[in-house]
């Protein structure tokens, strides 16, 4: 039996790592990143150097694997994400039947938490399923940037008796949800709230959450956004990638 | 001046206290403590021993406050809660104003995160609106009981795609909401999905997570159901309360 680890890191600030976190990260002895593109040389520089500062207790290795590349071109969102997925669990699964031994413990260290838009626990699920490797593994929740965002701006994720909810920039564009007084966007490549804002809805916008360039915005959309746009154009250009998040909601109506 | 730290110390288990959450714990001079009904006694002895194992670094004490009793007899919920807020935010003013000094740290240690299903930054708005005290506040994430029930599961939060959206017992109650095929429920004292649930869909409920208490229960809600009510009524009588929170879901539709 092989142990694997998914861990949590949080989303931007070393100090966002648990007691959990760093306990699971001085039993691994092979850490696998899986690199995807030039915004994410800075991220794994960031595992890199967590593992450096805390895991102490035992020797241990990096070893990074060359992320496949999505086929955007074809078919469905979801089956070109899936067919994605597939090709990266059969790459995790060669490397961790390569590189790590029985008895041994490999990670991934995953932004913020492992459970919010991240594929970690798909790839999981795909090399059990496939039935090739005895692996034994475990989730280690970490800090979102959902949570850096509004601990940010010091507000809180839902007001009296409201729902949460959390989407995407790609759904967020297709309309603001019906019956909804606010949402959490991500993985949002073009401030897709421009198409779907009401002149009375207040925005707070957060990019770099947790490191030390973290930008935040916030107020009326009518007046924030050309801000906004600035920001994150300004920033865009200076680090070559964004990474950014941000609550829209409407005023309160009565109930 | 005085500051104030709201501070996030996860859902359940010690470890799930950040770095941050440790480095805010060791500046306060005073925890305060809104005293609930007798589940939180419970909960009361866990951050007091939070305090013992981690505030090392200077003496601090804890002040205990009466909780205002709330008024569930007359209202809309809403106003119901607006006016019970009102009365805990001056509460805490007067203790603010009474025991701790100017240049003091004083701190409320809050289950989970502070910005999920919590009043304590509502509070911090009262108080400032009311301007009787200078505060300067700061929030600081923790793990959520959301973290730690998909975490127990090895679930993802969403599916692919999928947006993510955490809701109340009492939203529930009123219909599984239109066009989603996930949930996450929380704040539900009665598994008011009984009442909403469809033959084809699946649960993953967990109560006391992160505790040495801590149940889980996934499948078929058909099946499952009888499972859950009887572990949670056994769990409700041997300690006098429970925590649980679930995700609800729909077999997924292809998009
Ligand atoms: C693939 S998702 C991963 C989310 C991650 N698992 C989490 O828990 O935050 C990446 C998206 O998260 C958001 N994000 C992650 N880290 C961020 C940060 N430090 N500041 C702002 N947004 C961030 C952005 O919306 C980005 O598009
Ligand atoms: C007032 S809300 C506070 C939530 C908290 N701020 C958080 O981040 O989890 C309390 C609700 O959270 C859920 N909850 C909190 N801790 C839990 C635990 N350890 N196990 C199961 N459910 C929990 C339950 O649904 C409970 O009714």
């Amino acid at each position: 039996m092989k142990e694997f680890l998914l861990i949590g890191i949080g989303a931007g600030d070393p100090d966002y790592l648990t007691l959990q976190a760093i306990k699971a990260i001085n039993r691994v002895d092979v850490f696998f990143v899986l690199d995807k593109r030039a915004e994410t040389a800075a991220l794994t520089r960031f595992r890199r150097q967590i593992c450096e500062e805390f895991a102490t207790d035992r020797p241990w290795r990096f070893v990074t694997l060359q992320d496949p590349v999505r086929d955007q071109s074809q078919g469905k969102y979801t089956s070109v994400v899936e067919a994605w997925h597939h090709a990266r669990a059969i790459l995790l699964e060669q490397a961790i039947e390569n590189e790590l031994e029985q008895g041994q413990c490999g990670a991934l260290l995953l932004w913020g938490d492992p459970a919010l838009y991240d594929s970690a626990m798909r790839l999981m699920e795909i090399i059990q399923t496939r039935g090739n490797l005895a692996l034994n593994y475990r989730v280690i929740p970490g800090i979102t940037s959902v949570q850096a965002l509004v601990a940010g701006h010091r507000i809180p994720l839902n007001r009296i008796g409201e729902s949460v909810h959390i989407t995407t920039g790609r759904q967020l564009a297709q309309g603001f949800p019906e019956d909804l007084d606010a949402v959490l966007v991500m993985l949002d490549g073009e401030l897709s709230y421009r198409k779907v804002m009401e002149e009375d809805m207040e925005i707070f916008w957060g990019a770099y959450l947790g490191t030390r360039d973290e930008i935040l915005i916030a107020g009326p959309v009518n007046s924030v956004t050309p801000r906004i746009e600035q920001a994150r154009q300004a920033a865009r250009e200076e680090k070559g990638w964004i990474m950014d998040t941000y609550l829209l909601r409407r005023p309160r109506r009565s109930r």
